[in-house]
């Protein structure tokens, strides 16, 4: 098999225009919009000629399908309501040449998909959750977007399209390559990371309530002033955490809202988000043991009460072993000294399609680690070396 | 003169149905509202009734003014948008009382005020601050509220009563009864607090920008977090500040803004108010020093950047000690061992009438120290023991 690193540059500029934000620039595609689904019609055009035949299921995924049991590539063609260029498209494109320059060969049998809604205008990785039996059709239809629009009535304007579901029997494994979104590859100078685990993601409000007061009469020792609380909370969990975390395990409180927030008054509550993620499941365990605790001891010292809200999650997902090996394989043919293994820090897709079948995933870096930006992007060269690899792992596990 | 605690409760009873939020409960009289404007015009009333020559000023500031040189008692009678029965109404319906008490007695000339939107719905105790000459008409005339109503507009709600701005020369002193809006008397048990001091007050905004990132794939040695900024700061400026204060210096982290405030976005800036108060002017320029000094050296050590807001102020004030020593003589005779001198917290009209004349301030307990709320509340017996210092001060300032 024979792939076309111009015929993939080629297409994946092609696609670029597609709602673009500018030439040169990142693009606006949210799932189901105007622009979205001219995307996709491109897409099924692209891979109609890649000799693949063209499935759009109920909720707007597109599959490009192969003869007989094949190999699953591809990502998403959706994007964030300023994207970058490459976030998703990358895979699905990369997935194309590969596919395409498969089916030129004879063989092996190749399949491609966009996913529908990855980035969650809806839900969280909406097409594949509801594909894979994460999420139940009937509730995501019920889903709305910011402005109350549901994910049944925005799936109904590709109605016309659409088919049944795709049997996943039909797929032996999954790959889905993309950029990093973060900065380890760009940092490190290397052209491939190897996935190893997409991380698990825990996700808690808490709330501290003190007494609001007033902000001058108020003397220091009689405060029960929620921002300290949070204060106290934030290094404690800091120090607590060092010793049982890994270099790649994060936590973030990104969300705070004091009430009342004003400057002349003490503040008598804080809601915030705790938000934790890592790659194995007993250690995000234990971090909740010790968030909660630590929650509980701040409230106990300061004569304040705390309270937990629900627990957000999804399970981390260890690639499979064998298609690792494929791509570590491909990696050191292609990028030897210049590539790693890593876990992945974003969602993807993978993470629901891993209920369905073996997968795998394959980074190349983000410049400075930008994503979710129109200036997000990749080196040409990097671009070209993850499609190698790619096509070279689709050789060897068909060998 | 004999002062009369049943006629004192019962016009401040009355009042308390202007504008009341239900019976035996707080009130909402804005300033300029409909309920305000009822309640200067039924104090006019009282005031006329009760000997004095009414007089509205440019701003609707409510004089009762006797005849020749005269002391000065008063407050102001509107509220926060949910405000307190007591607070301001007390010290002018106690003015009106002893001024009643005075004129039925042949003298002492004491005359009486509600100063108007001294709870800031445009600016900060605006009526006494254009009075006095602290802030320009002319400016105060632009300043709006939260509905952009300008102060201008709401002063012409009140313009056919209007006449020019009263002359202070009349006045010898001013003297305000208030209640404490704080915690101190109620939990020393003592009935009466003579001021020693108006705290001045600074209130400065600050921004801390890092580097706003996907919470998920930003490692934590990489982040450039805005809360943690702020987290690290606050622990900072609790250490140092403990060295340099005394126990009634307060200072206060109210209002927080991260952006963009998502729980899965590593937050870029945040925007926090940090505002301090003390008697002592120059500690209050000790404490900016070092909460400069600490900010930046937080910025310094992570690698963000750090801007500081203006700089709003009000100067210390410190009561006279001649009208304060008469308030001490009459505290002495009601509340034997029950009061005690304290420093306000608070801001009052007191700050700015002190430009114009010697002034004093004294309080009573606010039960648990509540105010700015419906359920704010005085035993009667305190209020009673206030009135009878007030008078016993004026007579001994007459003497």
């Amino acid at each position: 098999m024979k792939i076309d690193p111009e015929r993939f540059l080629c297409d994946l500029h092609e696609l670029r225009k597609i709602g673009a934000s500018g030439i040169g620039k990142g693009v606006i595609r949210p799932a189901y919009s105007d622009a979205d689904i001219a995307a996709r019609k491109w897409l099924a055009g692209r891979m109609s000629d890649a000799g693949l035949r063209v499935h759009f299921d109920p909720v707007g995924n597109l599959f490009g399908l192969a003869e007989g049991p094949s190999i699953l590539l591809g990502s998403h063609t959706d994007s964030q309501p300023e994207g970058g260029w490459l976030d998703g498209s990358l895979g699905v494109i990369a997935g194309l040449e590969v596919a395409r320059a498969a089916h030129e060969a004879g063989g092996p049998a190749v399949s491609v998909v966009s996913f529908q809604d990855e980035e969650g205008r809806f839900g969280v990785t909406t097409g594949s959750a509801v594909w894979s039996g994460q999420t139940e059709l009937q509730a995501a239809d019920l889903m709305t977007d910011h402005d109350g629009v549901t994910f049944a009535e925005a799936r109904a304007r590709m109605a016309e399209y659409a088919s049944g579901f795709v049997d996943p029997e039909q797929f032996k494994s999954y790959i889905e390559m993309h950029i990093e979104q973060g900065p380890s590859l760009d940092s490190s100078g290397d052209q491939i990371g190897v996935v190893s685990d997409i991380v698990g993601i825990r996700d808690m409000r808490i709330t501290f309530k003190g007494q609001q007061n007033h902000a001058g009469t108020t003397p220091m020792h009689l405060r029960k002033d929620a921002f300290q609380a949070l204060s106290a909370f934030n290094v404690e969990i800091n120090d607590r955490l060092a010793d049982i975390v890994t270099p790649h395990t994060v936590w973030t409180i990104g969300h705070v809202a004091l009430h009342p927030n004003a400057s002349s008054i003490v503040p008598g509550s804080v809601t915030f988000s705790m938000q934790w993620r890592d790659a194995d499941a007993d250690r995000l365990a234990e971090m909740e043991q010790v968030i909660r605790t630590t929650a509980n001891g701040v409230s106990d010292k300061t004569g304040m009460s705390v309270e937990f809200g629900a627990l957000l999650w999804l399970e981390p997902q260890t690639m499979d072993a064998n298609l690792r090996l494929a791509l570590e394989a491909g990696a050191k043919a292609v990028a030897p000294e210049k590539w790693r293994t890593l876990p992945s820090g974003a969602l993807h897709d993978a993470t629901n399609v891993a209920r369905l079948m073996p997968v795998a995933m394959l980074f190349v870096p983000s410049i400075g680690g930008i994503s979710h930006a129109f200036d997000e992007d990749t080196k040409e060269a990097d671009l070209i070396a993850g499609l190698k690899v790619l096509g070279s792992a689709v050789t060897h596990l068909s060998n």
